[in-house]
């Protein structure tokens, strides 16, 4: 195993500390519950919104705490649920006279430590409400999840949601939101190589030299079919023919249009993919209103892509693009 | 080899159309130089401010041309420095009665073509400044370079001029900003794998899997001895010893600390390094001001990491926090 870690099962908890580190006081960290949070929440006037899947999808979601998006992240283990005690804990600091707004991407694991985390919230008088994000349509159960499973699309489903809440939006609006965008985002990745948990310290699972996983799930899980390794307008071809006629996205419509890396890939080879996409969108007359080509939900050190689309209106444009705090830096 | 690509000697096209269709209209592009350049230059007022090194090194370069940044780039092939023709015709069509500024990282491939391109220009009456980034301390000369190498730093350089240029400031005035960041910058990275050019379709050279490679070049190039892999503080103290002592960096001081991943590194492992760094330096009384976590300066996908600190007094700081846009977008 070739990574920058020490001991393994501290590389969540040193990630941690390291984002807090960098965020120059922006940032909170509670390692009791691997817990980030805004150093300015909770708020009277606002809903605390709160993410907490397995981590090694990062950027997601720790990585993206701050003003407009998540104000905060208590992951598990790498590629594992939090445990109830975080969501619990995690609600209870967060807790507004606004109410808190979970967002769970679905999966068995995230599911139940949510639900039981709410009833427990609950109990105690707090408003609690959830959104579950199933964006990716290669399976409609697999070994993870039933129903269909939460990638890349969640980013959007935060980005929305994050920027009506600091306009002042209240719980039930923010609930209307994020699951309009929720309706309205489909992604498809395709993997190229496997990835190394850091305390397994072996490969998730093999694939060979010339070979490629169509479907691909955010941890390692099988998609649809393993197919030889075809060219970048063949990859493209495939993930709109699987994400098109999903929703469907029909002539006349505006999207967004995510090429996200799994975490291995250059970010060169995703504005390959982003090109060919971006033109083959527009001869079919979908509309690309702004590109998204970078990290968003990866698989450690995964190579392989996902293709994201949302179709967009007057209130999604408008809530994508007001301003909003993250960690990553691009300048 | 597993890469999104279609005939591999249209990589770099084909990367640079994406650029192009993912900016809305801000960039132009122009095939027959691999010319991308921002689609309000040049301007009567502002000097033109060009990069053009090899590809392969995304976001470098090409990925941050926009306002406040690079005005232009005109890379030449993976890992290959532009010819003398990109150089002199970009030069001449951002041309600006103001000038004309050059930055070339310090490879011989590199030198020689903005060298040649900068008489034609001045042949023909324009007026063109260099500047030379050479912020690596791994090697004093090496299979590439004659004098140290141009890597991370290279970003801060063209932060701070371009944020000077939008302010005004004429092209001595760019020279002597930029000239300060060359002086006060320096870096080392460590590399964990190889990397695999797109027409060359094998890895640029073999290490074992339980070696690293301290002083890693971003082509590959031999760096200062190639070690056994060790634990991440241990690497942290490998790039610190080497960086610290050369500039060198004091107590009292303020600086940028940038962690950059060389292209198949998780941003996770990023911050654990950055963490454990930002400890040892407010330890040692260097005052951390802005923190770098992210991809600047790749190497295609290889695994690996770089870190930079940059001194800063007060003009740098007001130079990195002013806006800027880039392709790379974060939300």
């Amino acid at each position: 195993m070739k990574k920058f870690v020490n001991d393994p099962r501290q590389f969540v908890p040193e990630m941690l500390e390291g984002i807090t580190l960098a965020s120059d006081g922006r940032l909170k960290y509670e390692p009791k519950y691997n817990l980030i949070y805004r150093a300015d929440m909770p708020q009277e006037g606002k809903v605390s919104i709160i993410q907490g899947s397995g981590s090694g999808h990062e950027p997601a979601h720790t990585m993206i705490v701050g003003k407009g998006m998540l104000d905060a992240a208590c992951p598990g283990d790498v590629f594992a649920g939090p445990p109830v005690e975080f969501v619990y804990e995690t609600s209870k600091l967060l807790n507004s006279p606004k109410g808190v707004l979970h967002i769970v991407n679905n999966y068995t694991g995230d599911r139940l430590a949510f639900e039981q985390g709410r009833e427990m919230c609950e109990m105690d008088g707090m408003r609690v409400e959830t959104l579950l994000v199933n964006d990716d349509v290669a399976v409609k159960d697999s070994t993870w999840t039933v129903g269909r499973r939460g990638v890349a699309g969640n980013f959007f489903v935060i980005k929305a949601v994050g920027a009506a809440s600091e306009r002042g939006a209240d719980l039930d609006e923010l609930v209307r939101i994020g699951n309009k965008v929720i309706a309205n985002v489909r992604t498809l990745g395709i993997a190229l190589s496997s990835c190394t948990p850091p305390v397994k310290g072996t490969f998730l699972f093999d694939i060979a030299d010339d070979e490629m996983e169509v479907g691909i799930g955010i941890h390692g899980e099988p998609g649809r079919q393993r197919t030889k390794l075809v060219s970048a307008t063949e990859i493209v071809d495939i993930m709109l023919a699987a994400v098109v006629p999903d929703l469907p996205f029909q002539r006349g419509d505006e999207v967004a249009l995510m090429i996200n890396g799994l975490g291995g890939t250059p970010i060169g080879e995703l504005y390959v993919l982003y090109g060919i996409a971006h033109k083959k969108l527009e001869a079919d007359g979908i509309r690309v209103f702004r590109s998204y080509v970078n990290e968003y939900c990866t698989s450690l050190e995964m190579a392989g892509a996902s293709l994201t689309l949302l179709k967009v209106d007057e209130e999604l444009k408008s809530l994508l693009l007001d301003p909003a705090e993250v960690s990553i830096r691009v300048f």
